[in-house]
């Protein structure tokens, strides 16, 4: 009898079943929402990922050479791999361009429970639009779909990579010192954030933005916050236009939580991030 | 500019498009055949495809070793991993089982115009039925698809490989010699023939075999051929109920060549092929 190889599965009929509606679904909310299908390779040139992310990422890869000795890899995820081949038509596509797929993805690491080497990503780009409209869209693309699914008391987790880093510019902090800050803000290590140099009421205002929990009138919470320091940030009045384009959109996530403070993946994102938590399967 | 790895190719929108909506008309002829969905990992371990092909295969494999030393490769098929499924779900399958696939496969060899290193397959296996009408059914979901697709003045090509190693069992060649035989009658070298002890009108019986050209009416010639040295075969006979049962499984191929002397992969399979030319595009 012949094994399967690590950490990977197989979908018999009921559970392809399963799949494939729930691809079709997607489809049919990323079609009325304007978004076209593409697909690209399910393996790509290894310096398509290390370029942006570093070498380091090779140890989370299947990178292989293949017999001319390329280096090359199966593919992490499919945004590099997109906009690779956005980049390769230059100019040929029409802007703005929305562009979805549905394709499967490869990380090396220890399988367990629920994780699996090879996965699967139904993503989508916005190519030559941004804005705070733009990126409402993108969000309600994605409640659009959660509502198809079917799936109820699920919450919107919106954040703005931003707004952290703008704040800590307005209140002095050099770029060179605000990876150490927000490091330890998100550790809530206050002791240490005071030995850096902050003001008492520049770090009495980081402490109390970062205890901030709660949905939408948590930005105009942290407006207030910042505004008694004499700063006024444009990444807190995006992310309430972004929010209050939801509605119009027809998006109406169960509930929202806002997050002011979130560091997470600073390298690779820049503005708006979001995510979706699903307490229980409807 | 990144470039993309040798061999493959992206999908833009439009190209995509007719991708999907090639699969949605696989999909629907699929299930009107009974049969259901099923995926496989797009890796395996090595030894799944070297086991039946032998190591020589490696050649074309893009094979590489995992963190641990495993031998892993990218499939370059999907029957044997279907297979491996079903094996491992033991007897959890109701027989007879239907199932279809559609998936990228990989093939290490000189990329040129029209041959890529990820292709897709779209195929399906017949689980725990066996018998010319389980054949007829498979012939038949390809005719199906065909014409769905609306592709006209295509041929159904259809062979046996069990046609000719029968014929040669039944003139007395040993199993050791069949193979040398056949090649020599695939390569039309009949004067090294005659150097292989067969009788002369065993030999003339070959190269009248190996003559036939045409459609259903091959099979009846076949037989009068092989009948007049007094040898009935099996497998000639099922090859004409398989092409019998067509009509009634609502399948019409604008035409059908019939090709008895078929050699092409004896070691895989072992009794009806097929195949479809195309010669234009509808």
């Amino acid at each position: 009898m012949f094994e399967r190889a690590r950490g990977t599965r197989d979908f018999g009929p009921a559970e392809m079943g399963r799949r494939l509606a729930f691809e079709r679904i997607c489809d049919e909310v990323a079609a009325k929402f304007g978004y076209q299908r593409v697909a690209t390779p399910t393996f790509e040139r290894l310096d398509l990922f290390t370029a942006k992310s570093g070498a380091g990422i090779v140890d989370q890869l299947y990178a292989f050479k293949d017999r001319s000795d390329r280096n090359l890899t199966l593919r992490p995820e499919l945004t590099a791999p997109v906009m690779r081949m956005v980049a390769a038509q230059g100019g040929q596509v029409a802007k703005p361009a929305r562009y979805s797929y549905f394709g499967s993805c490869f990380r090396y690491e220890e399988s367990k429970a629920g994780r699996y080497r090879e996965f699967w990503q139904y993503g989508c780009e916005v190519i030559g639009a941004d804005g705070t409209l733009t990126e409402a869209e993108v969000i309600a693309f994605a409640c659009a779909i959660l509502d198809e699914v079917g799936l109820t008391g699920w919450q919107l987790r919106v954040g703005h990579v931003g707004v952290l880093g703008d704040a800590l510019s307005a209140l002095g902090v050099s770029s060179d010192n605000a990876r150490d800050v927000m490091r330890l803000l998100d550790k809530g290590d206050f002791e240490s954030l005071a030995g850096t140099g902050l003001g008492a009421d520049a770090l009495a205002a980081l402490q109390e933005l970062s205890a901030l929990e709660g949905g939408v009138e948590t930005i105009a919470a942290a407006g207030e916050i910042l505004g008694r320091l004499g700063v006024e940030l444009d990444s807190l009045s995006e992310l309430s236009d972004t929010l209050g384009y939801l509605e119009g959109l027809g998006a109406s996530p169960p509930s929202i939580a806002v997050d002011l403070t979130v560091a997470r993946g600073l390298d690779y994102y820049t503005g708006m991030v979001f995510e979706v938590m699903v307490d229980e399967l409807g």
